[in-house]
């Protein structure tokens, strides 16, 4: 039985992260069968069987039908209403029930996250930082934040918001992880443990979202974890593993490819398009500090508005407005991911929709795609593709931090998407043009179709994600595993590199730390550099000519005086000393340590007054007159980290970051001084970057 | 000009890793085209233009030529003599000249090394790993051992020795880091800096080794570096990617792909295949587990025997047996990495190769591929396959260690993909006579070619990799990076973890590590888990009833005391206290900077005698009298790393990996009571692991 205990404690972080890795599989198999069923919703229904979704209601007809046609047992609104032909009427009727449904999904929505659990809006990203950085948010990653948010990702994104749902399901998966690990007392009891499982969790989440196990973990890594160790990247990789095999075997869309976004491009790209690349990677930060200063803006004036007193009216406000402007716009009305694919996909010989209109002839449907000039339908699709950008990137700002789970890389990938194709389709008209432009030599001379319009979106994609984001690695990976190609790891790696470049000479913050640093999380963050030139003597408590600090001694104190200090200061914990006038430091107690031993000591333990003396050392040195002492020895942390007064603030901060520290106590030639909470800390670097210093949370 | 040089400090470290990556792109671009000719020169010449290999050989030739056949203008040794028909003199002079020149190849390599480099010598890796932990081992990134280990890696990878390029590419790419760091004194001065961009070089060299940016990344992040930062991986990846885009143009391989193994499946994969995967991965961390424990035990009967008086005679002796065994078996004869290419690859239509020759009835060529039996071909292939197999794990076991760059990731996927294949046949063969066995219903019932064989070399090769080096994230990364496709993510995954896990159950220790322990390079290793139930006080100097700790007082020892000390101890450093009576600390100061301080204090201050003070205060509390006082506070460490002697051990390792520390001060109530160093932590670890604690090196 030890034997099993054994391997069950050695195992159990494995273990743990498998049943993580298969739940996160599962809930996210649910939520992507759940979305299909109730966007699909909003443009008609299936009459026989209301529960099937398009594609499966058509299954189950015998005709023959091309995707996106409609077969004859699926019934848009329109149709159900009578009306068969596409006149003006059935236009009106499908324009009323979409923004109807719509308004509906998102009041929906609202009104659960309002309800239940109010911590199920937003990313959920910039917390899980903040979390997986040691400060705990209670209630944050529970049961109900999982229900809730799994169930209003489904209806926002159904409601055709300009938001996506792989942030949320970052959260959800980490909600997953919290859940399990209380089944393992090895982690549910050891909050530094428990992040570990976390940091698996969310590599699962990303992994899941976007059928990228690896990018989920480099995600884990370079985005949203704090410490990673080498273990947990293992188990980050295995839980990553089991979650994308468990939504393969649920299989949600419906084909054989794990990946999303399944791409083939027949020609590979040519050296000279590194140009057009780099300018997609400076145009995505671009976008990208357009969306952060413009969202930041707008959150701070939502919290200091009116405005945020009414999230159900602005959910819905936002919802209509969005739904009355999608819906003439063919772009916009169609689900974000379907443009996606749409976007990064290449013109085939048969294709007959308006963005691969080119004027071409063809002798027979063998020959070879040659390059062709752009037909009417390419350069009306160019406009309309404009008009969805504006409109995208306009309604995002607004829409990230609404009280409904947002997530924002599909809407980030949208806005790139556009942005490349439409500069995909200028090159590919240039080279028409100028074939023989020396820089086209070799290439495109021989009449062959040489750039695909469908790379550049992809690149554009990886850009302005990039430039939202500021991930690097991660969202390389992530692209190549999303549309399941390694061959443009150049492009992609320039683009994301110029993206970030830019983005960072406007403003260092990504979106997710900019949303840190808007709700005053205490993170801190190991990427900033200040120039630091204070001693730790200079940001500790006390500052000079400040009260000195509350300290404990080892013997001369009674219960009394305990008890006084305990309920006059509201610190998390004390430093013991020898006696008030040597100052020499013993050890450090925790406030909750010593109100319980005091509680515990008062019950159990006989004759302890007001006046008995409270011993912090192994043996008493007091003569045994009076009331019994009591013993609190094995409270008392005897290895408290310490620094000098000379050390460099630079140093301090080194050491919170790398070994998660709370506080470090201060003293010089062996004598306390003061202590640095990671509050001062926090503060002090607020400070150099100018900017308020009580705007740090802190529990 | 001062805003250029604020630009250049900023950009300096971008900068560096750009030159470093464009060097290490450039570098590997020479090593490859020479290692090309110098391996076809093993079999013939171009008579009319000796430095061409033999593919550039044939491009002058008009005549339409398939990949490996003969062109005109290339002789093989045996026609250059006048045999052109393949009668067995034609065969023996193959022979003899194979060997030899095999045996000049190595031998050259060995002489090099001895003569000019001798840290040229083995794959790098263990020592680079060692280095950025903090070690510094001097002349090791020098410029003679790039330029050595260059030239010696082409020469052995030419000898045909078993044995790769890619280890030895990732220390000549830290040589380059090396050096150019020392172009920017910010790097070059600063140890902790350098440490980056080696760490950023490191991922350039698998970059070009494999032509795996991200792979290099990863790998850097997983296997070589001690401390990654978010700003290093950001480095290490923009280097990755500029070393790969310069390999990509000098173009050594001669076609469009990045890739090396380009590979194209047409089948997915089924479900129930994830069980011979998984098989894989046990059987590749078996054969990591047999070849780590042989070559450990080699090496150190290396160590203790004559043997290592004699690398010249060693290596001949082993590069002569390797080309005598090679040459009669078609497979290990070829080039490893050709032999790689063809395991990977799948079986075409029209194939003639016996590892293809399947009992198949074409109607026409455009036919499907049915799945077929085996013919006498496959039979006979597998037979030298598992022949070449066992030569191979042999061999290596004795070749990894000898004194030329030796490295061991193509070996180790050769082996992976022998094995691979070999069951993948099988498994093929399973399915041709059982199709209807339920686990292949659906899938091979149709008679259509379900299973290939060359996924499972490719997986077999993940695996055996996986186990000799236990790399898990990175591997997968390099992998599908190898191969061009990301639909195998999952079997590698499972494989690989598989791999890993079985090589841990038989050894924790992948041989890069084994090997850093063989040597015993202090590398403290954060992955190693031991329960530590020590305090900081029983491993700290001195220990119980030892002579006490070698202090200086902070002003009252004189010139000649801390002379005495000097002499009579070989310390890098000494606390400094405030009186031997107290015991409380001030500072540290180190060995060197006290030397220096007082020769400089002899030259430039008058009246300096042994007499002398030496203070360490700001004022002196002393009267003026007797000789002027030397000052040395600006030498003095005012902000030393302490801990008590309550400390848990585990703790302890913990400030010492993470903060990368030397020594730490141990106190107890702000008494100096004793000092630990890396050395003494290394030496608990290794007492913990049964092993010899004196084994372990040091500065």
């Amino acid at each position: 039985w030890d034997f099993v205990r054994g391997i069950h404690d050695a195992w159990s972080g494995w273990l743990c992260v498998l049943l993580v890795g298969v739940a996160a599989g599962a809930v996210a198999g649910v939520i992507d069968i759940g979305t299909q069923w109730m966007k699909d919703l909003k443009e008609g229904v299936c009459p026989q069987a209301f529960w099937l979704n398009q594609e499966q209601c058509c299954w189950s007809s015998n005709d023959t039908f091309n995707e996106g046609d409609h077969c004859a047992q699926w019934y848009t609104w329109a149709e159900l209403f009578g009306h068969f032909r596409d006149d003006a009427w059935a236009f009106i009727i499908s324009y009323i029930l979409y923004v109807m449904w719509s308004l509906v999904f998102a009041g929906l929505a609202v009104l659960l996250v309002r309800t239940f659990a109010p911590y199920a809006c937003g990313s959920g990203i910039p917390e899980i930082k903040t979390i997986l950085s040691g400060f705990i948010i209670r209630g944050y990653l529970g049961k109900w934040t999982l229900v809730i948010k799994s169930i209003g990702m489904i209806l926002a994104v159904s409601s055709g918001l300009s938001l996506g749902k792989e942030g949320p399901l970052v959260h959800v998966s980490c909600c997953i992880g919290n859940i399990f690990s209380y089944l393992f007392p090895k982690y549910g009891k050891n909050e530094a443990k428990k992040r570990e499982i976390l940091s698996a969790a969310s590599a699962a989440g990303v992994s899941v979202a976007f059928g990228a196990p690896i990018g989920g973990v480099l995600f884990s890594l370079e985005e949203v974890s704090y410490y990673f160790p080498l273990k947990t990247l293992w188990r980050s990789f295995f839980c990553a593993l089991v979650a994308a095999f468990i939504l393969r075997s649920i299989n949600p869309f419906g084909n054989d490819h794990l990946v999303m976004f399944y791409m083939e491009y027949s020609r590979n790209w040519i050296f000279v398009e590194l140009i057009p690349f780099i300018i997609l990677g400076i145009l995505g930060g671009l976008i990208g500090t357009i969306f952060i200063k413009g969202n930041i803006m707008w959150c701070n004036y939502r919290k200091q508005s009116l405005l945020g007193k009414y999230p159900i009216t602005e959910v819905l406000v936002i919802s209509l407005i969005t739904a009355i402007i999608s819906f003439p716009n063919i772009y916009t009305r169609m689900n974000s991911s379907d443009l996606i694919k749409l976007l990064f996909s290449q013109c085939g010989v048969a294709d007959i929709s308006p963005l691969c209109d080119y004027n071409r002839n063809f002798t027979n449907v063998n020959s070879r795609i040659e390059i062709a000039e752009a037909g009417a339908g390419v350069h009306r699709s160019l406009g309309l593709l404009t008009l969805a950008l504006i409109f995208k990137l306009c309604i995002t700002i607004f829409t990230f931090g609404i009280k409904v789970p947002t997530g924002l890389f599909i809407p980030s990938l949208v806005m790139g998407a556009i942005m490349g194709r439409m500069i995909g389709i200028g090159m590919e008209q240039l080279a028409y043009h100028y074939p023989y432009l020396w820089v086209f030599q070799g290439a495109c001379s021989t009449g062959e179709n040489c750039l695909s319009p469908g790379l550049y979106a992809m690149v554009g994609a990886a850009a302005c994600l990039g430039g939202v984001t500021r991930m690097t690695v991660s969202l390389v990976v992530i692209m190549f595993e999303l549309t399941g190609s390694v061959k443009y790891i150049v492009p992609l790696m320039a683009a994301v590199m110029a993206s970030k470049w830019v983005g960072d000479a406007f403003g260092r913050r990504g979106i997710y730390d900019a949303h840190i640093n808007l709700n005053g999380y205490p993170y801190m963050d190991s990427k900033e550099e200040y120039i630091y030139t204070a001693l730790a003597a200079d940001i500790m408590t006390p500052r000079r000519n400040e009260s000195p600090l509350c300290v404990i001694t080892q013997e001369t104190m009674t219960v009394d005086d305990i008890e006084n200090i305990l309920k006059s200061t509201d610190h998390n914990g004390f430093p013991v000393i020898v006696s008030q006038e040597s100052q020499y430091l013993v050890g450090f107690v925790l406030r909750k340590d010593l109100t319980l031993a005091l509680a515990n000591a008062k019950k159990t333990q006989e004759g302890v007054v007001g006046e008995s003396h409270i011993l912090f050392t192994a043996h008493s040195s007091q003569s045994s007159l009076g009331p019994p002492a009591v013993k609190l020895r094995k409270i008392l942390d005897m290895a408290p980290i310490t620094i000098t007064d000379q050390t460099p603030v630079e140093t301090v901060i080194d050491m919170f970051c790398k070994l998660g520290l709370r506080q470090v106590l201060v003293i010089h030639n062996g004598r306390l001084l003061g202590i640095i909470t990671k509050k001062d800390v926090l503060r002090h670097i607020k400070q150099l970057g100018n900017e308020d210093p009580e705007s740090v949370l802190f529990n």
